[in-house]
C-alpha cells in the first residue's frame, strides 16, 4: 500500500481492504463524462476516482446526474491540481493513450495489463485518462511507467472518455479470472462453460431409452427408408441429442413428443 | 457465411470480407443509447448493427446525434420485427445477460468468448443485447446458444446499454490477439467444445422452421397440456436443440421425424 496522502480538499486517501487501481481523470471537461465514468467503474468494482483540475470545477451537478447509482464514487472522488500530486502515493502508473513513438515509454497491451497491475497493486497503481478532445499531453505521459493501448479501429480511434474508463474497469475485473491462480482452470475453464447445464444432465441410460423409443416409433412410421440408410439416419438423430447434454426434464419432454406424435398411428384413432 | 436475408426495410444483408459478429439490439428504448453503441462498436471495428423493434421507431434522430463519427453504422443498421428474424442467417448466437439458472443454456465467460466466436464467425455469429430497463426475456435468451456474462460488481450489475456493447466490441477486438498463436500465454488452450461440429452448422432460420413445424404438429396432437405450461414446454424443446448446433442434415432429419410421426394423425389414415 502507498502512503496516505491528502487531496486538494484535505481529505486523506485510504484504500479499501482489497487494493485496486486508481482511475485518474486528467483535466476532464464534461461533468457528464465523469459521471458516466463512475458508473462504468462501479459496474466492474472500481471505486477509487481521482480528478486532476476538472475544467468545470468540483463538485459538478452534471456528474452527479450521470453517475446514477454510483454517486458514492462522486462523493469520494479526490481532487488534485496536478498529475504529479495525483500519482504521488502510487508506485506504478499507466497512461491510457495511443502509442507515442517519440517517447521512450513501454507499451502494455490489454491482454497482459490486468495481470501486470494485479502483481503491483499492493504498492499502489493507477491509470491516467486524458481530457476529451486533446487527450494526455506528452508531459502527462512521461509521468507514467507504461502506456496502455486498446486494440482500436485505426479509422475511428477516439473513444468516449467514459467508455475508455469502462473498458479499463472491465479489463481489471476480468483479469481476476486470468491470474496465475486460476490459470489451470481456464483450460479446464470450459467446464465452467456449461455450468448452468451440467447440474442435472440426464444419465446416459435415459438418452438410450429415448433413442430406443424414437427408433421404435419411427420404424412403425416407415421412416427408415431406404433401409440401408437407417444406420446413418439414427446417427443423425443421436448425435445432436447427445451433444445437447439434455437435462432429465428435457429428455422427458422429448419422450412426450414422440408419444404425442405417434399416438393414434398404431390404433388408427387419428389422434 | 449465412445466406443473404432481407430486413424489414427490404435491404439485403451482405457481410463484409472479414466476417464479424452482428450486434443485435433487442427492443432498444433510447436512440441516444443506439447511437452511443454505434460509436463503441466502430471504435473496435464492429460495423454490423441489427435492431429488433426499436421502441421509438427507425430511423431515430437521437441515435444519429450520439453516433458522432459512426453514422455509417446507423445508416446501414438492419431492422427486424422479431429476434427470430434478426438471427435467421446466423449459426451461433450469444445472449448478453446475467446467468439464468432456470434455463438450460450454457454460460460462456469473457476470457473465452472471443476465441469461441472467432472459431464460428465464418458461419455467421451474433450477440443479443436486451432493452435498457428490463433486459432480455427468457423467450429471447432461449434463441441463443449461450449466455455471455460480464464479471460485474454484484452490488451494481446494471451496465448502460452502450457500455455493454462497447465492452463486447473491445472483447472482440482484443481476441484477435488471443488467437491460437498466443494461446500458451493465455493460460493455455481452452479446448473448443464444438470442434468437429462446426463446419456446417445450419443457419438459425432452419431451426426456427423446425421449431414452428414441431409446435404446429404438437398443437395438433394436444401435446401442450395444460396450456399454461406450453411456454415452458417449448423452452424445453428449443433449448437442447439449439445447444446441439445441428448441421443442416440433422435439421432435415428432425423435420423428417416430425413429419413421419405426425403423418396419419390429421387424416386418420393411421399411418
Amino acid at each position: 500500500m502507498g502512503k496516505a496522502i491528502k487531496d486538494q480538499l484535505g481529505r486523506v486517501i485510504e484504500r479499501e481492504d482489497a487494493p485496486q487501481p486508481a482511475v485518474i481523470l486528467v483535466r476532464p471537461q464534461l461533468g457528464e463524462n465523469i459521471g458516466a465514468a463512475c458508473r462504468g467503474m462501479l459496474n466492474f468494482g472500481l471505486t477509487e476516482l481521482r480528478l486532476v483540475a476538472p475544467r468545470d470545477g468540483w463538485p459538478n451537478p452534471a456528474a452527479d446526474a450521470m453517475a446514477a447509482g454510483a454517486v458514492e464514487l462522486i462523493e469520494n472522488a479526490k481532487l488534485f491540481d496536478t498529475v504529479e500530486a495525483a500519482v504521488a502515493d502510487l508506485s506504478y502508473v499507466l497512461a491510457a493513450t495511443a502509442r507515442r513513438r517519440e517517447l521512450e515509454i513501454p507499451v502494455v497491451g490489454t491482454t497482459v495489463v490486468g495481470r501486470e497491475m494485479r502483481s503491483k497493486v499492493e504498492q499502489g497503481v493507477g491509470i491516467l485518462f486524458g481530457p476529451e478532445k486533446a487527450g494526455l499531453t506528452n508531459a502527462d505521459v512521461v509521468l507514467a511507467d507504461a502506456i496502455l493501448t486498446y486494440p482500436v479501429n485505426p479509422a475511428f480511434q477516439s473513444l468516449n472518455l467514459a467508455q475508455a474508463v469502462n473498458v479499463f474497469a472491465f479489463i481489471w475485473a476480468q483479469s481476476e479470472f486470468m491470474s496465475d491462480a486460476v490459470k489451470p482452470d481456464m483450460g479446464a475453464g470450459v467446464p465452467d462453460y456449461f455450468e448452468g447445464v451440467r447440474s442435472d444432465v440426464a444419465p446416459r441410460e435415459d438418452l438410450t431409452r429415448l433413442f430406443n423409443h424414437m427408433e421404435e416409433e419411427l420404424d412403425n412410421a416407415g421412416f427408415f427408408f431406404p433401409a440401408a440408410k437407417k444406420h446413418l439416419m439414427l446417427q443423425n438423430i443421436r448425435a445432436p441429442l447427445t451433444r445437447a447434454q439434455m437435462s432429465e426434464q428435457e429428455v422427458r419432454t422429448f419422450r412426450g413428443i414422440i408419444k404425442a406424435l405417434a399416438k393414434g398411428r398404431g390404433n388408427a384413432r387419428g389422434g
